[in-house]
């Protein structure tokens, strides 16, 4: 790993290290803020790894996640997150919204943001849904996946994961395989590794494929072992439930034969490649139990684990700003 | 704004400026403790415009929230007014609750109490429930609305935004329109707004009008554009789901043809009349759009701001007796 | 009561008193490890009675409780008990959970150990189901219910509340009477009270008593009455409502009947005999409202309150070896 491919945030000080007041997204980026973040991620990865509260940055500020749309891990995560931090982390489910009462989103924001959220977290099942909010509250707001659009802090701890594992990301073979179609853990990734100069190959049957999908600067493969020679991370998507039926794929069994990752086809990549899932996995289905519990080739819980840190940095940093921090006020 | 309308609380010590247990409803206070409740919800108003921990008043103490019917923003609102006081709070959701397996509330009650909460918010869709509840605990309750009896934290908040904005309450004209029989919005607003000296107007369909509404010192009007003369304050009321369909209003592009507050309606209002509505919204129903966007006529946003705080307050009120305060213990 | 019936822990230092990593079950432990998580939590009672926070014990600890079946009451207790501890309290529910997204249980268990839970408190639906994720995890697991199985920190509270109402647990008549087949409070309460060298006696239709349940210590009855001669303490168990129509009893008037406990049949007990039941209670099926609500013989309400306390101990003692408290690292 170069030097410069490890810290070239550090050149620049407070808020030019990182100058945007949410994260939307992955794009809009520079690769320097990117690799800002995940120079920043590093401290809490280690303080993670001891008991006893992590720090008290946060003490005080009311961190909102607004989950429109189910999710465990990801809401753990950000909680789990933002109280190591401090935190007075608040929970709205979608079960109990308004939403469900007919409140239009914007008014549902402003009534967050009326209620002096100090940083708010959104999941939400329509792509935008976000940057709606983002653009009505005063305080910043960080994307935890909307619709088919992106999922950043998901990016972020592959990309930390990538850099621990592997030593660098950039010249990094990473292919992705799955419903790269539906899938903003593909799309944010894709923008994330192919900003940071690693060479990103994905794979998926033409029904899941974007249109056009070289023009974010990857390859696109219709076989997966083709795809997997010399490969240095083998990241596998979520097949979601729904499209288990119906249109997109002739049937579960048909789809783990073509594009399941088995030790066999594992084999093709390089002989230490690593293996990625952001979770939960239809074990079976887009990978196979020995490759996902293989100690040495697995990163998934690595992954999880990267994930509280991201977003324990990005909660700090983002609100820097609003807490008066020394170059960032 | 006369220095009696504002802080006649003042001249009483300790717990006589309110010396009730619990906040069952507006009905059985006497103006100066409403306003009390209001002169403590000012200094919340100023901290919560701040970043970092209000206050360590309740440290220690275990706040429950025991919502047996779903609300976000009520919740909501409760839940970071206690965690900026410092408090332990723990949400109980009726979905999860020992309700559902036959299990009276009577008996909820005692095991909350037996767990040693210190304060309990309660929400439940029977009136009267609360007053149960508070019957049965050792410790002060606190009604965050139940069925079509009273709503107090919803009326405070709406008369702290109407002295903020108006600069007094007695002697408001205050017309508040919609379905008047079923909300306990209306009843607990008209309690405190009578109580208060304000003149009070209330718009309603004859089917959604309470009988002998005059007794409580209002004046009923079927005809909304009559009513709005000279209005200061108009209050509109959310018209709920459950009533848009069946027999109490022919449809709803008919209740807002006759209810729905317009532009060119307001305008036979006082010219700086404020617009107020407790949320969620249904816009182009009971509100147009360009009405309740208005930043100079419309509260709104300010009002879910003023929960909280009142919220804080009554917390913080309630609680003062157990925490042994000087001139409460 | 005997001293040796108190303190029988204290003879032993640190973690030879208590050397088990987790809390699956009663069945494992020894009379003398039970008799020291009750000493614990005697501290807990006193401390609960006052306000203010208890303890910084746990504090920076993250405690994720991960509930798959719904519960009000547990959950409600192991998080007061964790907060009043300081702890960084997080909630997983079933419906919000990867596992309806067809994860392993497994998989969850691994996710939420890589998230660094420092204690995982866990109801599942599947007996057995809390000590496979014990398996898998590098923190304490306390089961807080799984399936038929255990639910231990009812017994140890039930344990708890027996010796401080009656002075002793050794030599006392228990008489626990209702569905003894499906019901894991049973099942750990005649582990506990056996090892503690009570005298168990369990009442059933023939339908919902387990065979050979001799084996386990207890005497077993068809007849309630019967079984009541000379009682010091009788529990009654809740009948659950799959239980109340089909195959195992013929309804729910013919249970009260025969199992139900009424004041005539309490007078077959001894005069101060103590009335029990884990609740939520169905007044009117296994128990009559004028029993469950005498104060002098019913110790349901102080049930709940030594469940908090029980479930403080709990987590304390099982946290001393990663919080390298001295005797236990």
């Amino acid at each position: 790993m170069s030097p410069s491919d490890h810290r070239p945030g550090t050149l620049l000080n407070g808020s030019e290290a990182f100058p945007h007041r949410h994260l939307t997204g992955i794009a809009g980026l520079q690769p320097h803020e990117i690799m800002f973040l995940l120079d920043e991620a590093e401290q809490w990865v280690e303080a993670n790894k001891e008991r006893g509260r992590l720090s008290d940055r946060l003490t005080g500020l009311t961190q909102i996640n607004a989950f429109f749309e189910n999710s465990t891990r990801t809401l753990l995560s950000f909680e789990i997150a933002g109280k190591r931090l401090g935190a007075d982390v608040v929970n709205m489910h979608a079960g109990q919204s308004s939403v469900k009462k007919g409140e239009t989103l914007i008014d549902t924001a402003v009534t967050l943001n009326a209620m002096r959220a100090d940083v708010i977290v959104i999941r939400h099942g329509s792509s935008g849904a976000v940057q709606l909010i983002a653009d009505k509250v005063d305080c910043p707001v960080l994307n935890a996946g909307d619709g088919w659009h992106e999922h950043p802090t998901q990016a972020l701890l592959d990309a930390l994961t990538i850099r621990r594992r592997r030593g660098a990301i950039a010249g990094q073979r990473v292919v992705i395989c799955g419903d790269i179609l539906h899938s903003r853990v593909a799309r944010s990734n894709i923008l994330a590794l192919t900003a940071l100069a690693a060479e990103v190959r994905v794979v998926a049957p033409s029904t899941l494929m974007p249109a056009e999908v070289e023009r974010m600067g990857v390859t696109p493969f219709s076989d997966f072992d083709e795809a997997l020679e010399g490969a240095d991370v083998v990241m596998m998507l979520r097949l979601q439930n729904e499209r288990m039926s119906g249109g997109f794929i002739p049937s579960t069994r048909e789809f783990h034969m073509r594009y399941g990752l088995t030790p066999e086809r594992l084999a093709r990549a390089k002989p230490d490649a690593l293996v990625m899932h952001p979770g939960p996995m239809n074990r079976g289905v887009e990978i196979t139990s020995s490759v996902a519990d293989d100690r040495e080739r697995s990163a998934i819980t690595e992954q999880v684990a990267m994930g509280v840190a991201v977003r324990m940095a990005c909660l700090d940093v983002l609100t820097r700003h609003e807490r008066g921090v020394e170059g960032w006020a």
